[in-house]
């Protein structure tokens, strides 16, 4: 398949077309496809002394509009105009060096694949599992060293090194995961991390146009994509458009002197969101916020430079478009320039009107987290277009709702109320834990009710459920460090003793939770009410939470007690909600007999489904 | 004077006016005054039988629009309109059985005082001085007990008593105050409040137009007023629009069955302001938050009945006009009808325009202080125009950093990130404690160095200053119960052994903290920078935090270590600001000859005047 090539087309350059001394190393974007609402394409030609050369594009319907020579004479950045009438092919593009040809490359514009799912956006009827590629499942241990890279030690008793997993394990784990009751996939990133350590996590990208090879190659990518739409669910993509890896290829040897943000000696970000929206911030602490490197061996784009803006704007819409991408989650997402997020997201709504996005804004507070949602509900100064976020505000409340806090569910319910600041409270991202945050099982203190709790609030709250591998089996532990976080699922790997992905290797504790979940999730797919259906809450009493999810054809509500010892809840209160109903427990199937008084252990939900007597 | 029979007109009618069986007991407001902007005025007429009679206002300038007789017989309510050239003088209003007059009184309508000062607006020039004055300063044993009154005891020894403290001791203190460089003075409320139980605190008041005559007379509370204006100083008014005692005259006989919230057995509210901008919250809550009683002795008025609406708004600017009140308080705010509150204010503005109002926001988070503000900044549904509120935020962040919290410096940092979702934060008030809450002096476990870095902070922040009476001579106690907050400032009362107010009287402790309030309060007072200077603060680095305050001419730095040790901080992280200055150390006046190395003692506070070398 012609895509296939394609993705491996930098390489052919790399080792074939020389011109005197010279070599062109790349061409990226790698293609690009006729029929985009976006007539506009800015090529970047990469080789020792390309610059000084000069571009033509003769062939009708790819018209070179501008060339630019920049900073660094390794690089030409080529404007281009696809004709709104022009058909897929090869366009040459040529480079002269005065009157004489030294090169001529045959650039493809392809069809889009219309038959291909993509871009459909991810929303509250999606209950999104976020796996870790390299530790979730090894389906080609072939590739778990490749040659060349920085990085060749393979070890998985070591948990900063890499363990092996990959994208044709995960496919083959797809089965189980829509069995779950998963609809959506979030991958930490896939693309190369060619860095000398700790490459497996992926945040620190040297490639913007290749699928890490350990985890497999970009046809890997796209037919995860496929599968995933085959079986109905989606694929997030994890963009990182703040920074790359030191290795990064532009980095090595950088286009412009301002290409990254840089500072006389190491300088790192604040990592203190507030100064962005901050009336009395410093503007240096502003500077060292949004420009300060996120660690050391990830530098800092520079998002004012409008050929970075093109540079990783093109290369995100080329994934949607190559690999059938449904939303994108934005990571650290404060900590970029926010007329330049702005901006690109209009960009790729622009092709894609139903994709979403969601950011991580691992804020602190609620007034933080309303200012980075796009709609300016509160006045921002810019309005960032963004729809969603992860939300850490309900991450922390249900956090201390269920570590005996004593005001545990005034912590859910006022963290609600806050809700009024937000545009579409639906599209925020609602988690226990992910890659970064402890295990919820381990937060809980291993206490299987809460544990239970904890996922029957996250399955009927209001926004996008999500969970992290292995949350399902009660994988455990507390980030020191994060790789604790981070461990094998087990039975993915070649010569694991257990196999978890099989009822057979869970424990009955691990089997009662992966039920409990599958129950949920499986239920609230079919059940609209549990997607976009109202919410309403009740003011706390005796520190029970009761909520009511309901819409024109159903009503769920949910009780939970968030307290230590067994207590008893009368129903008159909820009359108006409930009417003539009765109530069915959800997880048991039973009709409550109880009737007016419900009963519930220390720590225990409830989920009822009412219905006519 | 004048103004003085009239506060007492109601006893006359009480006892002289008679026709047929019945009698004329009240008219409400008891006078009003021609050149108010607002033409309109309704009177209030009280008396058995009043409301089947027709009353007439025959004299040209105070026009009869509209008699309305409601489900009470004894009450007539009179839309009067007051002609733009009306003079002031007696308008008799006369009603008639049928044919027969049965009543004629000469109603006041006075000239507005041009002389006196009235309506400022308390702003961030000021500092406040709140004050209970039942327990401040007895100027007049002879008003301690009232004959008639429901209760009669007077008790020091008993904290829910009567103390005996009034109007006349505490203008005999405002020397002391001025002094001390307070500029406002917020007095709890000052109305009648004839219950037998705790009558003390103020907020149940049973007549609208008289000061409770323990306190003393109007003409006392319009001498406060003139005599706080001849010192330079302002008078805070605290009102209370949501409620009444349940012994007020109108509950005792009430107008209307919905003059106020009414319920089948005593509803208390919800305390949970939240149910106001909840997007999710169950009615019944929010019924129950702003209908339900405060607590049993304090009746709910129904602020949408539209005679409610103008007995409360007319009564309040009765008070503004008549003792000079040059700003609001307002009492349990989020408890009210907003849409009333906005009304309210709009009324009050016609008449003033530069008056000020702030309101008690006793709420537990940012999305709750920023949704009861006026100017829709966050999408509110109603515009309340409140400008200003007790700023409970930052009370929770100031105890928490000096609570040995680990991350003090923080809590002050990130809670002042917030108020961009706020359109004035300036118009907020800053405070420690108050007669609800625990004294701050105990809060911090009686360290001094704690408690004058409370006071540095309250005095170089941004919003209105305020203090708690007896702050400055370190009374203290926990708020278990609230009586304990509200103990005697000793010297203010008859037959106390010390006298506080004296330097002679305050212990070598209480002196210096004393000193060191007087003289930022002087400072601040003389200095537009800490008032109206721009505020710019810088991330918390080791727990300290540093804050300046600029304009065009002035610049003070403020360094707070939040460290329960000594700490250094280097200087050069706060080049741009500093420049070329040195700095001198506010409170010692010495120029500071540590370098670009300051030092400071366990949770000290140091205050910097940035001068020319």
């Amino acid at each position: 398949m012609r895509i296939y090539l394609l993705s491996s087309i930098f390489m052919l350059l790399q080792t074939l077309i020389v011109f005197g001394q010279e070599k062109i190393q790349r061409i990226e974007p790698i293609n690009w496809w006729v029929g985009m609402k976006d007539s506009k394409l800015q090529l970047i030609l990469y080789g020792q002394g390309v610059g000084k050369l000069t571009a033509k594009s003769p062939k009708a319907g790819f018209r070179l509009l501008k060339q630019h020579q920049v900073e660094n004479p390794n690089y030409l950045f080529l404007d281009m105009e696809i004709a709104a009438d022009a058909k897929s092919g090869e366009y040459p593009i040529q480079l002269f060096d005065r009157d004489k040809q030294v090169f001529s490359y045959g650039y493809q514009l392809m069809d889009r694949n219309q038959e291909q799912v993509k871009a459909q956006g991810v929303n509250a009827s999606d209950f999104i599992y976020l796996i870790m590629p390299d530790r979730f499942a090894n389906g080609n241990p072939k590739n778990d060293r490749v040659k060349g890279m920085r990085e060749m030690a393979v070890n998985r008793d070591s948990m900063y090194y890499r363990h092996g997993g990959d994208l044709q394990g995960l496919i083959g784990k797809l089965d189980y995961l829509k069995d779950l009751g998963i609809t959506a996939v979030w991958l930490t990133p896939v693309l190369t991390n060619d860095m000398p350590q700790a490459s497996y996590h992926g945040y620190a990208n040297t490639e913007n146009y290749q699928v890490d090879p350990r985890f497999g190659s970009n046809q890997d990518y796209q037919n995860l994509g496929a599968e995933l739409h085959k079986r109905g669910m989606k694929l997030v993509h994890d963009v990182v458009p703040n920074h790359v890896g030191i290795y990064h290829w532009t980095v090595m040897d950088k286009p412009f002197s301002d290409w990254l943000h840089e500072w006389p000696t190491f300088t790192q970000t604040t990592y203190k969101d507030q100064t962005i929206f901050d009336p009395y911030g410093a503007k240096e602490d502003k500077e060292l916020m949004e420009k300060g490197w996120f660690v050391k061996t990830m530098p800092d784009m520079n998002q004012q430079n409008p050929f970075v803006v093109n540079y990783i704007t093109q290369s995100h819409i080329w994934w949607i478009e190559f690999a059938g991408v449904d939303g994108f989650r934005i990571d650290t997402y404060p900590y970029n320039d926010l007329q330049f997020m702005a901006n690109w997201t209009d960009r790729i709504r622009k092709e894609y009107p139903t994709f979403s996005f969601f950011g991580e804004t691992w804020v602190p507070g609620i007034a933080n987290q309303a200012y980075f949602l796009g709609g300016q509900q509160v006045g921002q100064s810019v309005d960032t277009k963004l729809e969603g976020v992860t939300d850490f505000q309900l991450n922390y409340a249900i956090s201390d709702a269920l570590k005996e806090h004593k005001d545990g569910a005034n912590r859910l319910y006022s963290t609600l109320g806050a809700d009024y600041l937000y545009p579409n409270p639906y599209a925020h991202v609602l988690f226990l834990d992910n890659h970064d945050k402890d295990r919820f099982f381990s937060v809980v203190g291993e206490n299987v009710e809460k544990y239970k709790s904890a996922m029957s609030w996250l399955l009927t709250y209001r926004g996008i459920p999500q969970i992290y591998y292995g949350a399902e089996i009660l994988m455990k532990n507390f980030n020191n460090p994060d790789g604790l976080l981070r461990e094998d699922f087990k039975g993915g790997f070649p010569g694991d003793k257990v196999d978890k992905f099989q009822q057979t290797g869970r424990t009955a504790q691990e089997e009662d939770i992966f039920r409990h979940i599958q129950k949920l999730a499986n239920f609230r797919k079919n059940s609209p009410v549990l997607q976009t259906g109202k919410l309403q809450h009740y003011v706390p009493i005796d520190n029970i939470y009761v909520y009511f999810r309901y819409n024109d054809s159903q009503k769920i509500m949910v009780i939970m007690n968030l307290n230590s010892e067994a207590k008893s809840i009368s129903l008159d209160r909820f009359d108006r909600m409930i009417g003539s109903n009765s109530l069915f427990d959800l997880l048991s199937d039973k009709k409550e007999t109880g009737g007016d008084i419900i009963s519930l252990k220390p720590f225990e939900t409830k989920i009822y489904k009412l219905q006519n007597k």
